[in-house]
């Protein structure tokens, strides 16, 4: 971290900065220059949130060089996380993709959803049982009964599950039915969950939140991660902007820098992030190509009667299509796609 | 709402549209042009959620006339909503300052902090007992200590106590100590806080998302009032642009928007959308000069020393100047200032 | 186009509204519902911006159905253009790849870093000979002598030549040297040197601007294919964002929109949207996967003393396998990729 | 500036990057950690831009710790610019207000709105001759004929003038027109029309660009300053943001910034930024209150019949309401309001 001293600070005034950094652990490097003094502090990164310094009498700017996570970086590991959900592996040499319908709605429009992606060569049925949705007067989804369709469907053909926590207070009632549990994007920095779910000894699904920088996302990550669960998957579903054509942004960018940066495994939501299914099968492409190591994609059996979001999900067919170009990239990408059968 | 088909609609498309909007209780108004068939829908907005109709065949864009919020509504409410805490009120005559550090550090810090903005004019006082921070290695907050200091610092002032609850677990802990409960900007759409504020029985302070646009902030007010309690107090506290200068931006013009819009009361947070003090004090008075009802300010005896938001906090001087200024643009906006001695 | 009147329009309202639409060409529907009228209008959607409704007493609120560009949209005209440049094709069967240095340096730069582009697969040259630089004290390009440089790398390679005109008073001389005449992103709504590109006979590269909507760049085509010139190249580049790990955000998903709603070719720069050096590979391959018509890259040969966008630049030793990557795509997507040799 | 070396970094990349940085004249602070090596340099930070450090090898990150613009700063120039127009002051103890049509549209249409917002205590009269439209479909303006208005218009009323130019071509006319000269927001980074207004010895009135940051927006002002003009007058108009019910953003924060960076006056555009005329007059209000030395507010005497931008044009009623509240605030801001008459 770099403390730089205003033009005006004394002598009195970077001693107090020095003598706050040295008691907190960090080695000092003073550079007095003829405009402005400048302060180099190494230590532990994860102490300076609670430090202060910009507060602090003749202080102009801290700057820290270092992004603020550690357990969730490359630096602190060099080979990827590779997360085994039964016999397959998200991670790993394989490409993973989830597919199934935004909510649960009955047991034969899941089982139906289910047959379906599988047959395309989905591995895991997404479904929501707890839905977050803007309005009160929007359909909230069908909770345990919906969990319990999960686990029948899971049952019937194999496929896991991941579906979305909301609150702790359900968790073990979530984690109980699902292999996989979701962080939705308005909950990416709900932190109380996220201290819940790094004790639920299931893998997490975190996404980006809708405004969440990288580096807010990985301080998520790390929030499970410190709590005691380093099984998490980082998941791309676009990002706020000020466009209005697309829902959101899908900001691919974000999956070679988190490879980059992270060790965690991350894949990639276009449906939510576009909210149109007319541009999902090229983006699901593009996102294998980017280097995802997976795919979560929204299929209804008749998208036109889906209690949410229709409007994004495929058919089966068109999934059918979109899995068979996926399958083309990931062979390019040197990549396999598993089965579950 | 209207639902526009596209070029290639044929009759039997409109017609399962219309259909389906007959069945949900829809009045319909047909448009049959050359080039294109418009549907206009009349009848309950709540229920255009649950409709799916972008996912029908032939349609190609449904646009919503209302906005979807009814209980917040000036519409559906035509006068203010005050909102009576103790001796004071919110949305009324008179505008309120809410005022003390970002967290309760300890009682000694608080009861300071507490004096003195009391000393100064306010008649709120803020502390946060539960954090939510960026990063897990970062102070937390004090918890149920931090509950007993502010009751005890209302206790020995006669301020009120607004914190925030971030957990749906601790609601009835903080709704036991606390005059005002406080939902904080990652929490704005984190629904089953929402609903279960909605049965605690106190007044919410709900701020805005950091991505949230104004249409997503009421509907999140309309799933508390929905759920039972009206007593919602909206908070501007600054959306996140591409600016980096400032913590967030400052949208003060949802003030005079929200005023137009619904009947809740409006209060601004200038500490939390700025981050830094120096711009606190002109925003404060130009808060008020847009309509505001009141601000939310962060104060601590020694900024420097606080372990958290430091930088965005005024010392009890500069808060004495802010509320001298405040006073006086509010006797121009024919507003009183309350005392709570 | 949808007028909605507010709850209190009354009659003299609507008949004033009706009587402008119909003055102007439209044709009417009348919705008269209980709370409130709606108002049909069907006609040249080109003349909405000048009628000014919103203004109009009584009017709620107007909703355009259609968006507002006419030659750029693919309803106008169903097949690709294809832009002919020598023996090549942009939007035809082949991808065509554009690389090349920031700046226009000196004679020795451009040549090896044109014969480098060259070896690998690249069939234009690019470079700035006038350069829009945020600071007036940065280099800004060597101007016509840059412009003679472009041309001899052409002689010397048989690459073709794309470079940027920033003032309508240089753009003959630009066009003069150049193949394709480029417009940046800080010019895409500089509309009096739209009009002028509109009548320089040679195709123009548009990219899109830092903030604007699909809709504001194809409005910004239709521009300069109104003036005269249907020889346009849309070039996605990232968007601004509140991300700052990339320099922009890529908006990939762009891309198959445009070619949905569009005839006219696209490209992508993912150097400049990303502005680190290490993304561009991936982002390149995902670019091809999306479905654009073709690439600009930033190459120098040493990076690390270019006058201008050092850190985004590959070695021409990366560019190289780059461009082994993008063509394995491009097969994958039945795509060609041409040579100029 | 600080240099931050990577982990990898050896002891010739560190001494690549001190040559490079000594032969342009900076003096080094090297600080040789355990993990990583800093340098610290100090000199002309204009010259930073050129440098290219983060494409050198070994270079992690550069950090500018000074903010690059120097004319413009108030580091540079410790009091106010205060720019004289007639016998106006801008930047003075006086608030000014710019007032009128969006556009001129005819002698009579001015000369009305002219007479009306002189009498309710305008100093300088607003109307665009050349108007930068998103479409090109969309009334272009009346060029040299709305100068010839302008002027008179001038004449009749005694109101200063404040036009838009928007090409360098056209500059020499409208300068000879004009007694303030606007630079659009689609052209704050137009260089060649900066560069060329810096010559034209009238001041200049800079609006913010649409995504552009404070930074950003102070070197467009460095641009005009070091070419040779002083006279700037900073307007912000809003930034481009998620939120949709507004048309931007108005980010008024950006007023006591500007004032602290810099010693530019600044004045506030709330018509464009919020696109609705109902809610100008409270953020006029909030302007003066945040600080701005002055307004500028589309008025028409008739909006509903506008040829550009009607729904946010005050009628001259509301217009001289505004004003009055205006008048309050300012004497509040203990500024003055001058007149022209």
């Amino acid at each position: 971290m770099i403390v730089v001293m205003n033009h005006g600070a004394d002598k009195k005034d970077v001693e107090a900065v020095v003598e706050r950094l040295e008691k907190t652990g960090f080695q000092i490097h003073l550079s007095a220059g003829v405009e402005r003094t400048i302060i180099g502090a190494i230590g532990d990164k994860t102490r300076i949130g609670d430090l202060a310094l910009e507060a602090m009498p003749g202080v102009e700017k801290v700057v820290p060089i270092l992004m603020p996570f550690k357990l969730a970086s490359r630096n602190f590991q060099e080979q990827n996380t590779v997360i085994r959900v039964g016999n397959i592996e998200i991670g790993g040499d394989a490409i993973q993709v989830m597919a199934g319908p935004c909510a649960v709605e009955s047991k034969e429009q899941l089982l139906e959803a289910a047959l379906r992606v599988k047959e395309a060569g989905a591995t895991i049925l997404r479904g929501g049982a707890f839905k977050p949705r803007t309005s009160p007067y929007s359909f909230q989804g069908l909770e345990e009964k919906g969990l319990e369709m999960l686990a029948e469907a899971r049952e019937a053909t194999g496929l896991y599950i991941v579906t979305e926590v909301m609150d702790p207070r359900t968790l073990p009632l979530v984690a109980q039915y699902t292999d996989i549990i979701q962080i939705g994007t308005r909950n990416m920095q709900n932190f109380f969950l996220l201290k819940e779910v790094a004790t639920a000894g299931k893998p997490v699904l975190l996404k980006r939140g809708l405004s969440a920088t990288i580096e807010e996302w990985l301080m998520a990550a790390e929030y499970i991660i410190s709590g005691g669960n380093s099984q998490v998957i980082l998941c791309e579903r676009g990002i706020r902007t000020f466009e209005t054509y697309t829902r959101n942004s899908l900001d691919l960018t974000s999956v070679p820098i988190l490879k980059h940066l992270s060790h965690l495994p991350v894949i990639v939501d276009p449906s939510h992030a576009i909210g149109k299914w007319r541009y999902v099968q090229p983006m699901a492409r593009a996102s294998i190509a980017a280097g995802a190591d997976g795919l979560i994609i929204e299929v209804h059996p008749r998208p036109s009667e889906a209690l949410c979001d229709g409007p994004q999900s495929l058919t089966p067919e068109n999934f059918k299509i979109l899995m068979d170009e996926v399958r083309q990239v990931s062979r390019l990408m040197n990549r396999k796609m598993d089965d579950v059968s």
